[in-house]
């Protein structure tokens, strides 16, 4: 903290923050948490404390995470290489286990170990946990992806004891094969999965950490972000090529929140410390939000 | 809010008063709202937004008022004049009604309003609601002074009621007689009301908002501030003088509620706009705090 | 009670009451509180008993209370002058001030402490406690009346947490401005408040206390009075002039419930000892009731 | 009800009821009902309106009842004499069984089917429901009576299931046997079972409805009737003479209850209608009441 | 227990049962009993056995009982002769004390012994209480058969708080009367009680304890059992003769039951000790099974 | 299940575990999952229906689990030696990680993968989650252990939470480190885990599943199995040189629950299919019980 912040200020940050706490308490939101806000351990401690306050000041607050980078190193530890198909990983039996111990097992544990010790109270989950996800196999233009889910039911039941007794949920993204996947475990995309989420949990918002600023109307331009958005002009602006490469998938996953019943759907920018926290209680915000 | 103060500063602000926020969360905290802050709009305005947001953050807070300055000019508009005894205000019956009036009709209701029209939630009470304060003549030192009472009982169910609910109390202070001043109303002290509302309702803290600065060792200098006082110090501090005139009854009141099982209790300056969430969400706070 | 009611009669009275008492139970009635019943001190009790005696039988009894005749009193001892328009009072800032203290200060509170002092449980209230009652500027054929409110919104959910804890809630007609009277406190119709309240908290009955006998088929004949009618008949009566003058307001309120889905409404005579009691626990009743 | 009877005084009578019903709303009252009471068809109504009176107005009753004029009359039906062993019937496996089937299927379900049919809700229960009454064989001086018991264990568990459904439990004074006399049903004094039952469910009182007018000093003189007495003074009252005979076995289970920790124990007169309100709701009673 | 069932065995049937008892946990499952199953006590104690399991393993447990042979015994024992219409029993006032005594007093409390002494929890109860079962007069081809009754309404609210407590109801089919019967307790058929307040359970399984193997296609044979059958198809086994005589009535009862949502209706064969385990907890089940 | 099984006996088989379940249900009861039972398939089977079954008849399970031989093999894939200290391995910061993931990623949620497929609901959970066990760094005569802990604390609000949504809890043990250790995660005893959580959850039961028959006296003689043995006994037998080796910290850890409170501990042999059935629902049971 700054020394130039004296107390007059700091009580007048608070108080300016209030309409936007009197907004959001007892609302639901759904976290997705990825990318270098997740690798870098001065912006993971800074989520961990927007978490523990969004929280505190009663918002019930759903984490769901991914892990591509620990699961790229673990791989290559156990000299195991990948082959992909039509661009995405197949995943085989040991891939699929490697995966899991990842996600559920160390990234899963480190995330909820950090709010605990930092004050706050989590739980750490995955789709397996009282049956939370259940998906089938993802076919690609038919190709096999190995065990790629995707999900077909969310039992947001569990979260709702979790969240019900004051507890941040911590979601890792595999889930339960029914059908024709019975009997295995599958690894599903992280943003789809919370943005599943979001829709069964009836949240009223989805905010996507992400490494890049928003939607920018001309990417080579950090002035050109697009502050609010409504949700029927995602098409207009992916014709206009605005909604691009890496973007797109994104936006599929806010679109498919905000068909869903979620009210707003947020892009932000986790390589800047308390995106979170500045998006939710600040009148400007960061990032990009749509509104259904 | 000044322009410097960017969102960076502004989340660790946030951040900054998560320890404090989860320190408090789910206690109880007792407000006496008087003096200056009481007067001036803007400070008045600023006590509001403290409340709501320390009722937001899961602070269950109790606002207990005075009103002297309304009693007198209502008073004096009437054409009604005071007659002392041993320096205190002789209550003869219509002056009785007139101290309700003024304190259950107009201070009690308007502070209930600006709570309500700034987005929280609040409920005007009395002594006389539920039985909340009942109370005895008091008789100072064989003389008698009307319908001046003190508390015999609380009743905190309804304020467990209130607080219940999510609505701050709002309470003034007068009370229901019983006994010798049974079918009277009484009226009480307001810090003393205080002190008693904070024990029988088990609270954490007692904060007294005054228009000094808090115990100064040395009354000329404004540094001389003590920040924190046990309890046990008083004694001392009352024969060295250090706390004299108009601060006994206020360390009295301290003594009575650390005395029946309050935590802390605060003398702090509400001269000072957000004097509240200065001494209850920063390091180094603001005024005086006595600990049990 | 005369000598000559022995303890049969009187457990064959209370055996009669028991069909009344068993059909109202659970049920919510709401009385307005008025006229001649609230200036004499012995009607005043037996209304304080007859409210006491409804809560103990297990009906969900909520009080309305009107004040004219003491903020008149006010009004002239402050040598305070009314202008009229319209044949209505307009009310200034500080008429209105005066309105709300004697209201909300003077008569809510004398009436729950009389309450409380007869081993009953009650809190006072007004429009402004949790936004019970929120309103607009009244424009009477385009005249300013001031500080005249129309209520707009009844947030019954605050009387539910005061029935809940048991205790009876004594309202006062003044309601917190919205919309253009944001900032502003209003003086609304008491019977008009209590219609709306009833139909908010879905009330088996709205009973208003009057100083007439009900409505009389030749206002010069007490005899006449008709017990029964439907809502139905309300407008041919209106034409044929049976119901005029003051009795057209009452008769408007009651309307106004009945559309709202209150099954009854009473208009009771509040000059006779107990008139709630009888009307609601004997054969015959005592008054006029409207039935939907 | 009697024409002279007008509504002031109806309204009286039941002002003048309120501060008992304050008084004993929400406590438990266990009634012990027998003798002419049982057997007059008006004074049935009477009992039955009395005892749904006083379950509005929240007293939680408890019926207890015995049934030896019927077992007779059945007994003699079938032609069975009856063995008599120092004075107490010898209860043998078939009288067993009529007792029971006469108790719990004829006398128990008719009371319940009266309070049904007057709008009241009532359950039919006899001490095996639930293991409500555990028992043993009683052995008077060594003698076999049979099947005659006394109660070792209550279980007041299934009566607050009862009570808390609203309902009135009616009571049949059989019990489960449990040592010695597992695998039988046995036949215990109804009057003993209502003061056991009321110790085990902590209730305020005792009422047995008997024949007689109370305790009379003089046995010749109704007008010597003791309206009240502590229970320390029964010792001497049985020494004097003037607790004596059927009188004794009366006293005798008032002090259990008392002992139990019951706080009154009344004896009254069945013979009068509406004794039961009348003990409860009025200044004088009837018949005489034990303190503890 | 056979000496050759080992330990592994039993945990095998134990874990054999899991599914159906998963299937069943929480559902409610409505049991008729009546026949040989009630007479031989061998049968009886293993009936008893089999509800406590079912309540044990989260079955909500209804018994519904008849009690034919000893009404039977008692009339002939009190020399009491039966006239009968249309084949129908007359049941006079007199039978009709007799039919409620021996029901409500002998049979329903013996059973609930017999369950409370193996140690389950039970309730003895009948359609007076609290008014499960209200009847009005039945008629049979406009012939008068005196205190027959047909069930009008089913007020399950009773047996909710008897279930809710952990106990099973035991109901004996007496009812309430209503109308024209007023004032009278009706005799009702026990199978149609039992289907009646299945539908106002709303019950999973209606299972009539029966006499017979279940439905044979060749009355003949008992090889030609039929274990499953669809409602739809009950008409055409009438028309065919498979179904006459006494199952007309059974399949009458199942497909009331089937028409007010009950699932599924079994006629199983009381004969066989534990036919209720077997129908529920294992693969072929015993009996027929109809299915809405 | 073996053809000669018919359905009699399994009625007799589900009859005869009644009392067991009568005698468990509501209690809670901690297995410590291990050995043969978690590596060979089909006896992994046989636990989760096992689980399962406790589940359904009401017993609350917890689950805790090690998972030694699959860290062995994850360790071993990735060339990762490990370095012994007085027996004990040294747990390093990488070790630890592997530890972590293996058993809350892989073990755990493999587990629960069963238990849900099955039918069954289960939450996998670690120490860390929740703060359910809290430790501190183990220090073995002196010697530096690495991130090996011992439990100081156990939370157990976390596990009502699960049990209360009718979910099995299934435990790794690895503790959130506190103290010295804060910020750091450790290895913690699995048998002794489960000791402690037994004593926090105020459990009925231990239950050690093993790979040994149970305590013998003479450890060449199965058929010398102690089946019943005082908690006092168990040092004579240590003395005696019958408890020795492998079985001196099973019989510890029995102790250390047994001494907290929990009423029984038993040792039982995993190799058997369904053991925990058979110990749970048999009167001989199988392997060793220790009572307090």
């Amino acid at each position: 903290m700054r020394e130039s912040i004296n107390n007059n200020d700091r009580a007048e940050v608070l108080v300016h923050a209030l309409p936007y706490i009197q907004a959001y308490q007892g609302k639901t939101v759904v976290v997705k948490y990825g990318g270098n806000a997740m690798i870098n351990a001065e912006l993971k401690a800074a989520v961990i404390q927007d978490l523990i306050l969004m929280s505190c000041v009663g918002i019930r607050t759903v984490l769901v995470h991914g892990g591509g980078p620990e699961i790229e190193s673990m791989l290559s530890s156990l000299g195991k290489e990948s082959r992909f198909v039509q661009g995405l990983r197949y995943t085989d039996e040991e891939t699929m286990e490697i995966v899991q111990m990842v996600l559920c097992g160390k990234v899963n544990k480190d995330i909820t170990a950090l709010i605990q010790q930092a004050g706050g109270k989590a739980m750490g989950l995955c789709g397996i946990d009282g049956g939370l996800l259940l998906g089938r196999l993802l076919k690609s233009a038919g190709e096999d992806l190995g065990l790629v889910g995707e999900i077909e039911t969310v039992n947001a039941s569990i979260l709702e004891t979790v969240l019900g007794s004051g507890a941040i949920p911590v979601v890792s993204s595999v889930a339960l094969g029914t059908g024709d996947a019975k009997g295995h475990i599958l690894n599903v995309n992280a943003d789809t999965a919370a943005a599943q989420i979001a829709v069964a949990i009836k949240a009223e918002k989805l905010i996507l950490i992400t490494d890049v600023q928003g939607i920018l109307r001309n990417v080579q331009d950090p002035d050109s972000l697009i502050k609010r958005l409504p949700r029927s002009e995602l098409e207009n602006l992916k014709k206009q090529g605005v909604v691009s490469k890496g973007m797109i998938p994104k936006t599929e996953c806010c679109s498919l929140a905000l068909d869903g019943g979620v009210k707003k759907a947020h892009i932000i920018d986790g390589r800047l410390p308390h995106a979170l926290l500045i998006e939710l209680f600040t009148d400007e915000g960061i990032g990009t939000m749509i509104e259904a």
